[in-house]
């Protein structure tokens, strides 16, 4: 098995420097748009032959060194009783957003094993076909993010409703968190309990806070979680707070083993802030994809570099890989780094 | 005259924190609201008196410490000779982006004293009317941001065709941001020639870059500008990187006065980084206008302990007032500044 991704996230020694990529089943792929073209995006998320099917496409044309579930980070929201939709242009859409103290109670903890079967039927159904050639990573979207999400209706710019709760109903606003946070924790659990080798938490609206709201508002919340997971698994963790260059402080106590970084800051430094404590993430800027080879590689050179001063280095992009990127460089990004980080 | 923004620009003693708000004059007032409402936003940016009246407003109503022009940061844009539209939901649009060699050709240098006049017009209304009350500011975005719009045609979540042309053709981005860089740094000139006596560049769309991005294809130019514009005069020059707390080390020698914040990172941190070298501007966030007095006061109170770190501190918000914003609460904010700051 090629348990590099797992060695790195637990800072043990590998003999090259592993790589994935967040959204790496999607759009850039002709082999994911062929399958989505034959359903709607919910559809795949809740068919787990079509998800698996999905999730390896990368594995197989890549070569990366870990798999991610196919699903997303609203899936479980549903389950909590809430009508969800995807607009081609929008985005998610929730209609009925949850502003009130009745709509935070109408909520109901979903039971993973009966609610969201099809995720962890998934993720059995992917440890088979995996055949332990690459980890699979398991997801979940942290507290906050998720609950924006439910305040605003969908997505925001300035995420004015999500604050206004904050600063002038924080205790509705703590409620709203408080079971988010149980039910986020028990999906987690059951996904490891179903297979997932690791498990990624993505705040990808952490960086709307800033340090005291988000040490306030969110990072409690994930730490809650990571804590739960403590008990029952010894799997890696890693805690991704988009935007979250001011953030590292505090999210180094995160409980994570991993934290993800998007492309803002550089590596190096990120690494000098969190010291030996955890392992990072990152960072590439997707746009980065499009550059000719020698650039590119100067770029994971000097990725790599900074990836060496951390406690261990997982490769991967600041974000999610765009839908115009051409799979062939792609392919490029996982070969420089396998290449540079090797020998 | 109350020159207390000038002197804090400076660096100088002063005997309070002065303080103005991005978008000061916006529709978060009534009376704003009142004069909007019989014009188009371009026709009302085109009208001096208009202009005027409504930049006048905030100082009137809120007793802020430094005017701001009203006016947008695309305007020379279309005095470029390019087609510029606002639309209520999708904000400004460039319906020709600016993709090609013979597009960037195109685009004139416009003649301020010519083609801007109605600015020029504006600024020297402002400061027979202002009659030395308070300063003026006068404005105009960096070429990184001015460019984004160019490039995509209008707003834009991932920048794609923006850093796609960076990476994959830099001579044309080159070409097309020098072009932008003389237009600005003549257009501010003129607006210091008419008067305006403070500047501030609007760098809203810096924070999508990294720092070595940042370095190479944003802060030259802004240094370019600040470079010439020294020529020619010593009036305090504010750069405002949106969403750059990882590009403070580069932004410092910027040439600029003043740094501005957003509410994303701790003051403190901000004025530990840049040291003695330039004064701070900023960082509440836009939506704690909604909190309690008390709380309000409290993130306002860490603000100025952290800003008496820095050279000079002008407080502002973090980022432009937010239209949802009660006015009583804008003017408890202006309030609050003076009066923690003061004895």
């Amino acid at each position: 098995m090629n348990n590099t991704f797992l060695k790195a996230c637990r800072g043990e020694k590998v003999d090259y420097t592993p790589v994935w990529m967040m959204r790496q089943a999607g759009r850039y792929l002709p082999d994911y748009q062929r399958v989505r073209g034959t359903v709607t995006f919910l559809e795949l998320c809740k068919n787990p032959e079509l998800a698996c099917e999905v999730t390896l496409q990368p594995v197989d044309i890549l070569g990366v060194d870990a798999a991610i579930l196919f699903s997303d980070i609203l899936i479980p929201l549903e389950a909590m009783g809430l009508v969800l939709e995807f607009h081609e242009k929008r985005g998610p859409v929730f209609p009925d957003p949850v502003r009130t103290a009745a709509a935070v109670d109408r909520l109901r903890i979903p039971d993973p094993e009966a609610d969201l079967a099809f995720v962890l039927n998934t993720i059995r159904l992917l440890r088979r076909e995996l055949a332990n050639k690459v980890p699979l990573i398991g997801f979940a979207g942290a507290p906050f993010t998720l609950a924006t999400y439910l305040i605003e209706g969908g997505s925001s710019k300035f995420f004015f409703e999500t604050k206004k709760m904050m600063y002038t109903a924080p205790e509705l606003y703590c409620r709203l968190l408080d079971k988010i946070t149980a039910c986020t924790s028990r999906y987690l659990k059951a996904q490891a309990v179903a297979g997932a080798q690791a498990l990624q938490i993505f705040d990808s609206w952490a960086g709307i806070l800033g340090p005291d709201d988000f040490a306030q508002y969110a990072l409690p919340y994930v730490q809650s979680i990571i804590a739960d997971l403590r008990q029952v698994t010894d799997i890696p963790i890693i805690y991704f707070a988009n935007n979250g260059a001011t953030l590292l402080a505090q999210s180094k106590s995160s409980g994570a083993d991993v934290l993800g970084l998007d492309w803002r800051i550089d590596i190096a430094d990120a690494a000098r802030q969190v010291g030996d404590a955890v392992a990072l993430q990152g960072n590439l800027d997707p746009c980065a994809l499009l550059l000719p080879r020698e650039e590119m590689a100067a770029r994971i050179k000097k990725i790599l570099a900074g990836g060496r001063l951390a406690r261990g280095h997982v490769c991967n992009l600041g974000h999610g890989i765009l839908p115009e990127t051409p799979p062939a460089q792609a392919k490029l990004f996982i070969d420089l780094v396998h290449e540079l980080s090797a020998a």
